[in-house]
């Protein structure tokens, strides 16, 4: 019993150590290293969330901060800056310059200049990432730290052409690319007749007319990816020195952590590689300091006004400005607008401006009434998991679709920014706020948005060490990857069943016709006879 | 001052209000109540330990029995049992008849007689539900109880009749619907390229001739699910007094538990209102009774080899039962077997015979060296998440393709029941407990298996809550639902688009023809001139 027992001891051990050697991929990434490449601007502050979350849990986070840049800076992370060719003030001017395009009523000769802009800005970030690339001593340095995952947002390849060059996994963080490239390179499914793609202005219940523009725009996206990626194509085939495109670069990619979720985005196919974390930015409520909380709570019973137009947009043009103000004059509620423009000499007492707002912490308030905001995703999911109905002026980029999202929800109304008056701003904002259906259907939204199994900071965490843990994500890698376009949609076996239809039918009626004539002649035969 | 204080406090208090309001269908389902239509046979233990779950969780669980069963009958949750028009015998015959077919190689006319009886079987299934609906006093009572959710597996369409009646939404349970019926009602795409279809033995990575195959069978899966489905689609119409179809009323189903993960199934797209829980039942873990302790221990280091065929075949004919000791007899490992057949007088006495076994615990022990199964997944999956190499010895059903995925990916060898031998079992047996490269592949295969945000078990009852939170998931239901085949694949948009192009070219020439024409006229004239 007792050499039994010795037996069962040995059999345990040479168990464990198997154990062990399977699950050392486990546990070797505990405080594993991540190589960190965003995109700058409001891109990043979300990815900052988890970048933090992820220093906090031990692991070694190293962020690539370009030499000029809006927000990329300094935090609990490791940074690295890279040289770029290009200073604070180009990146200000492209984005004044977007800016400006905004503020008119668009016209076709307008989406020109915006085209032409976009390429611009995109020039740009094709230098910075071939003098990151080619900054020898850099990448070298990079390289012999021996990262285990390169988190990115793929809006810019060049996270993705570095992890290539260094062979490791990738996980992106995106909200979309605005010419369908990520679907596509992921092989996610996305029928334009019930999916709207950017820039329609289009839900996911469309009319005849509408799936005909929304077919037109799936036309118009090869073009507009061509357009953003190409010069990315020949960067990255001259890199890696082998001929590539940034389609077949994001097709690598481990995994997808995407920045929204169903309470907001409409149904649509995902992969198994996919999960949607949006919201992922206002888990984290802080009180807010005492001038602010005295300022709210004098608002009384009529409550406060959040008013942010995300964090490239501080100042409004002088007379846009004063049609705000004076909507403002005329409503009993209190306003908290993040604005460093001109101010008019009779700015109404009841509006607070501030250069910056602890904006989810005042949205979290139980005295916030409405919202109004520029639609950006991040300050959107703010809106929505406080519950607070919103006025939407759409800028530039996602944001048009974005409040459509909320608008086709009964949660929030529009305006445009380049025909915004007083008259109109009151409108919408009494409505939002006296209509009780806007918070009644917002509450509801709400109560979807923030009942999910796992925090969507948690779940992108989870999901980012799974990758490190082994190494990738390959068992969520589907098959599709390995066909072209014409085995994925079949045509060459449906061409083939089609063939040996057609054969069959032949030889059926020829054979038929011969029995006939065979038939004909016998009977005309004895006929005769 | 204090004006204010009390002016929030109001305010406060009206936003509780509202969110109260907001919230109260949330609060409402503490304590819901779930009607259970289950499918006898192995589909129920699985569905059981959810049932059983959400029952610990607090809510009224009402499973409908019949009263001839399998393995339905009484537990935690309450039953309701309903008259049906076949007894106990009538339902062994029928498997007994599936079970002696399983033992011969299948030869064409076999296949026929398989679809025979498992229309036999059908039929049995549909007068089943019949009674049930028509019974008029148990319907009303159940209706009278209102339910806020149906339960059911809908690899039998009875559940879904019933929550349309009751106009009460449904969770689906399951591994899968044969035909694909579950794929096309929930809008999930599923292109035949790479997904394979069941029972064609392809894996995701298909060559040409395979690629037909599965096109073919996309082809069969209709006449398939119309073969099996047809007399529900008249019952439920003639029921619910509206012309309807099956694939109809599974459309709106509210979720989808999806009995499977991707460390089993071959990466595909999944849409939102679908989860995968494959392995929920092998979270709980008992230590194994001291008589079978004493036996496993006692095998010292080569450990021991667990075997059985399901939950529903505990007998072999006297000969195959022949092969299986000839070998076991020759194997250093001891063997727990679920068998109730003809023991020879010579049995060895490595093997231990029960009418009953502790599976998952036995497969938890660290002695436990290879799992001999039929591939049905309850059993499959506890040994994918103990990590036990296996020797799969598919019977019928889907589990030709279960074992295919696991044979595929290294972690086990296939054997035909109809064709085995002492030789071949003891070949697969030595190759899965010798060749370290099995069970290497099997722990990898388990750790990411068993890597995961929140347990199945969990993610089942959390999304079975969801429902009924929010009496129902529409946010989560993609508007593919209301196109026609044509509207979803875009054809009329794609022939619109078509016609346009035409006209344009046909357009462009004639006026081109009409300048060319006008040109050559001139330049003639000006020639005569």
């Amino acid at each position: 019993m007792n050499m039994g027992r010795m037996q069962s001891f040995t059999a345990s051990l040479r168990l464990l150590v198997l154990l062990g050697l399977a699950c050392s991929s486990i546990r070797s990434v505990e405080g594993g290293k991540v190589l960190v490449m965003p995109v700058d601007g409001s891109h990043w502050l979300s990815m900052k969330i988890l970048v933090e979350e992820m220093h906090r849990k031990g692991h070694e986070m190293v962020v690539l901060v370009p030499d000029a840049s809006f927000h990329i800076g300094n935090g609990s992370y490791i940074t690295q800056t890279f040289r770029v060719p290009y200073t604070r003030a180009d990146l200000d001017a492209v984005v004044e310059d977007f800016k400006s395009g905004s503020m008119k009523p668009p016209t076709l000769l307008d989406i020109w200049e915006n085209v032409k802009k976009l390429l611009t800005f995109n020039e740009m970030q094709v230098k910075g990432c071939e003098t990151l690339l080619y900054d020898k001593p850099l990448t070298k340095s990079l390289k012999e730290r021996s990262f285990d995952l390169m988190l990115t947002d793929p809006f810019l390849p060049c996270g993705l052409i570095i992890a290539e060059a260094f062979s490791i996994p990738t996980v992106n963080f995106l909200r979309g690319i605005p010419c369908g490239l990520d679907l596509a390179a992921a092989q996610c499914p996305s029928p334009p007749s019930y999916i709207p793609r950017f820039f329609t202005g289009n839900s996911d219940v469309m009319n005849f007319p509408q799936r005909v523009k929304n077919m037109v725009m799936v036309g118009l996206e090869s073009f507009m990816c061509k357009a953003l990626y190409s010069s990315f194509d020949e960067l990255s085939s001259r890199y890696l020195q082998r001929d590539t495109t940034y389609k077949e670069l994001l097709s690598h990619s481990a995994f997808w952590l995407l920045r929204f979720d169903f309470s907001f985005e409409y149904p649509r196919p995902m992969m198994p590689n996919m999960v949607t974390i949006g919201g992922l930015n206002c888990a984290k409520k802080k009180s807010l300091p005492a001038d602010l909380e005295e300022f709210v709570n004098g608002s009384g019973d009529h409550g406060f006004v959040v008013f942010t137009l995300g964090s490239m947009v501080s100042e409004l043009p002088e007379a846009k400005a004063r049609e705000f103000f004076e909507a403002f004059r005329q409503i009993p509620q209190r306003v908290l607008w993040r604005y460093t423009g001109v101010v008019p000499k009779d700015a109404p007492k009841n509006v607070k401006l501030m250069k910056w707002l602890p904006q989810n912490d005042l949205l979290a308030h139980p005295k916030a009434k409405a919202f109004i905001t520029h639609g950006g995703t991040h300050g959107l999911y703010e809106g929505l998991c406080n519950g607070v109905p919103m006025v939407m002026i759409p800028l530039f980029g996602d944001q048009g679709d974005n409040v459509q999202r909320m608008v086709v929800r009964g949660v929030a109304e529009s305006l445009n920014i380049f025909d915004i008056t007083s008259e109109k701003l009151l409108g919408a904002l009494r409505k939002v706020i006296n209509d009780k259906s806007y918070k009644e259907k917002m509450m509801k939204l709400s109560a979807i948005h923030k009942d999910r199994p796992v925090e969507p900071l948690d779940l992108a965490v989870f999901w980012t060490e799974f990758v490190m843990r082994h190494k990738g994500a390959q068992h969520l890698r589907p098959a599709a990857h390995d066909l072209n376009w014409v085995q994925y949609h079949s045509l060459d076996v449906i061409g083939f069943l089609f063939l040996v239809l057609v054969t069959f039918i032949c030889v059926m009626l020829k054979t038929c016709q011969f029995c006939f004539r065979r038939c004909c002649r016998s009977s005309n035969k004895k006929k005769k006879e």
